[in-house]
């Protein structure tokens, strides 16, 4: 698989924040949805742990921090026009702050008419 | 599964744009990343079809509407926060603009030291 060093994310054109999808290697479970900023994503190159940057509370924050609920990285994959990246990750606990496995428990449905 | 109506996403709150992971149903494998406006989901949910907003183009965009590689919707499933959707699908043809399967063809790596 081609690689695409960190070096060559565009962090201004994406004002600061890169879309993250995390999901699980095992099952291609999608897990969550969440940001992560130039030293978020450092953190989780070098740590091997999945960190984001928490757009309400303005901080860092390593995912399972409080919960134990961590996710340690397989792989990162990045997209064709490096605006988002997949963190695959193998989950400990559930992932959803909710306690859900992960936070896509819910389908969208038509409004009545 | 609990269901969300589509009336319940706040759009004001997004700043008029939800955040879309496309996955295939069939494999997991998660497509592409991108946005829909409120006007793009209901042209999803009517047309049983992927639609999205481009940011770039700034227009509402039928995925596979000039290369035929279009989407048929399986399933939407909303996050927790109800700032995040995956449109499930079926992908005919590949997903990418390169011609690639999927947008994430590229494995993030370390900087060299």
């Amino acid at each position: 698989m081609e690689k695409l060093p960190v070096a060559e994310l565009d962090f201004s054109k994406l004002d600061g924040l890169i879309t993250v999808v995390t999901q699980a290697s095992e099952t291609g479970e999608v897990l969550m949805q969440a940001y992560a900023n130039r030293e978020a994503l450092e953190l989780t190159l070098s740590s091997g742990y999945a960190h984001y940057w928490s757009r309400s509370r303005r901080k860092l924050w390593k995912k399972g921090e409080s919960s134990g609920n961590v996710q340690k990285i397989n792989r990162i994959l990045v997209d064709c026009d490096a605006d988002a990246l997949i963190y695959q990750v193998q989950q400990k606990g559930p992932a959803c702050h909710t306690g859900a496995a992960n936070c896509f428990f819910r389908e969208l449905a038509k409004d009545k008419k």
